[in-house]
């Protein structure tokens, strides 16, 4: 069975590390949202394709969203002596990260490419794709009427300012590599990420939506009991869908997408496909594996 | 009087230290080599400028010639775990300065922008200019008939390849701020800094050794009793100029430009110009300004 995982951050970076764990070799594509890339200190930063990587190197720590476990803030030290923006913080050794994407971007590569240089260099072996290779910059509207860049929103301003709209930008062509792992798929993973801003930038890239339509599709709720275990989904479900919290307001945004949901043990709702009702939250490695099973076999059912 | 000094890596810094701490404010202009500029994790690294700048800002390392002192190393240290270029060491608190310089040049904003932004955050408030803003590199041709880019040659080949030639690149244009400083100087003085791969580039640019003709021009040597302090230049005033190293060779490559020579106890030789011979070792800042003084005295003579 040929499985594609479209992700965001750490929700998605999870599940995909669960799945990389129980699924044979040359079953798994992960297909990570780009939306929130962004330059900072002249650097090609791609928050969610850095969660995702780290995560299957066993890198991540466990105490928060982003970096390298156990890195040390040299570079930032310096950059902050030097009056230099530090709101973004890099560690040392993520910071290499960032110096090797940008280098090979400059040097004509691909952000594929790009990525799948980085997953070397780091002992990464499932593929890892980038959801496109052009620009698609998300921004935020706020209420005040403001703009702001996705990353600025959120770690800047720390997602404070109310949400009116998530600005989906550019309209990148979907890369072949991405094409060809949907068109594999015999499976569709919606993985546990913020739905505005980290799965419908892939999914509106042109073909992508088409693939979940004809493919076997389950999704992993982000919300749990009315709350999202990261991250500032539940104050965006309600802003910008107007809806509370919950499971279903979530599977009411994918509407005509799933064949399939699965949801934390008590957030079942009358959906008209089959739901999993079983404890997704995977903090820890074990409970990834577990999950993971449980999602492949809930969904071998269905396909 | 306004002096401007020509000047390249580490004894060009010293002496233009020296300098900094006896002229007035707003009577000194170092005009940097920049053909050992080159390109390293993607990041433009200006060998010359960095060791002219840190040490006027006091962060020098007496031990050796180049980077801050007391830096970390933790960005290398990541960069060998990856299997990453390591020959040239970047500390993390000069990564800062290389990063700062790459994205102003990204940004449309010229070399000499960029030094200036760098100095002002480094608290340097001498002008430090680039001596170009286009890319002049020097490549080494040796024995063998390769040609090494300048840094790889001295760098990472430890300057052990012997030398036939020292090829100096680009032709870029002379920059207004250098003209500007050498229209207005009393004074040139050429530090004592290698002559083929860090003086030569700099004169060669348009306008420059016009300049040096014109106006008072004093050299000091950078061979002492027979050996430069550092790096390779005793080896390639052999290997190119087929002449002992010596300061008498120095002056004979000079030939034409020079209107006094200092050089070390014992250094004189029958020179057609005033000869200042003092001990001209300035390892320390207070030889530095004990040596600055002289040297200003006896080329105030000659003005």
């Amino acid at each position: 069975m040929s499985v594609v995982a479209l992700a965001g951050g750490v929700g998605g970076a999870r599940l995909v590390d669960g799945l990389d764990r129980v699924l044979p070799p040359g079953s798994l594509t992960a297909i990570v949202n780009t939306g929130d890339d962004f330059e900072h200190w002249g650097l090609h930063i791609s928050p969610d394709l850095d969660t995702v990587m780290y995560t299957l190197a066993g890198l991540s720590p466990e105490d928060r969203g982003w970096g390298i476990d156990g890195d040390t803030f040299e570079v930032l030290r310096e950059v902050r002596c030097r009056g230099i923006d530090d709101w973004f913080q890099l560690g040392d050794r993520d910071l290499v990260t960032h110096l090797v994407r940008t280098q090979a971007l400059a040097l004509g590569q691909s952000l594929t490419q790009a990525t799948a240089k980085l997953c070397d260099s780091l002992g990464v072996e499932r593929p890892i794709l980038p959801m496109s290779d052009a620009p698609c910059p998300t921004s935020i509207l706020t209420k005040n009427g403001e703009e702001l860049a996705f990353q600025e929103w959120l770690v800047k301003e720390r997602a404070a300012p109310s949400v009116s709209e998530a600005r989906l930008g550019g309209m990148g062509e979907t890369t072949a590599a991405v094409l060809a792992a949907l068109k594999a798929a015999d499976l569709i993973l919606i993985c546990p990420s913020n739905p505005y801003v980290s799965i419908d930038p892939i999914l509106r890239l042109a073909g992508v939506s088409e693939a979940v339509r004809r493919t076997p599709t389950v999704a992993v709720s982000p919300i749990l009991n009315g709350n999202a275990v990261k991250g500032p989904l539940a104050g965006m479900i309600l802003e910008i869908g107007g809806r509370p919290p919950s499971a279903e307001s979530v599977a009411i945004h994918y509407n005509g997408l799933l064949d399939g949901f699965a949801v934390q043990h008590g957030d079942s709702f009358g959906a008209a496909y089959p739901t999993l009702e079983t404890n997704i939250l995977i903090q820890t490695r074990q409970d990834r594996i577990r999950f993971a099973l449980e999602l492949i076999e809930f969904a071998r059912d269905l396909t």
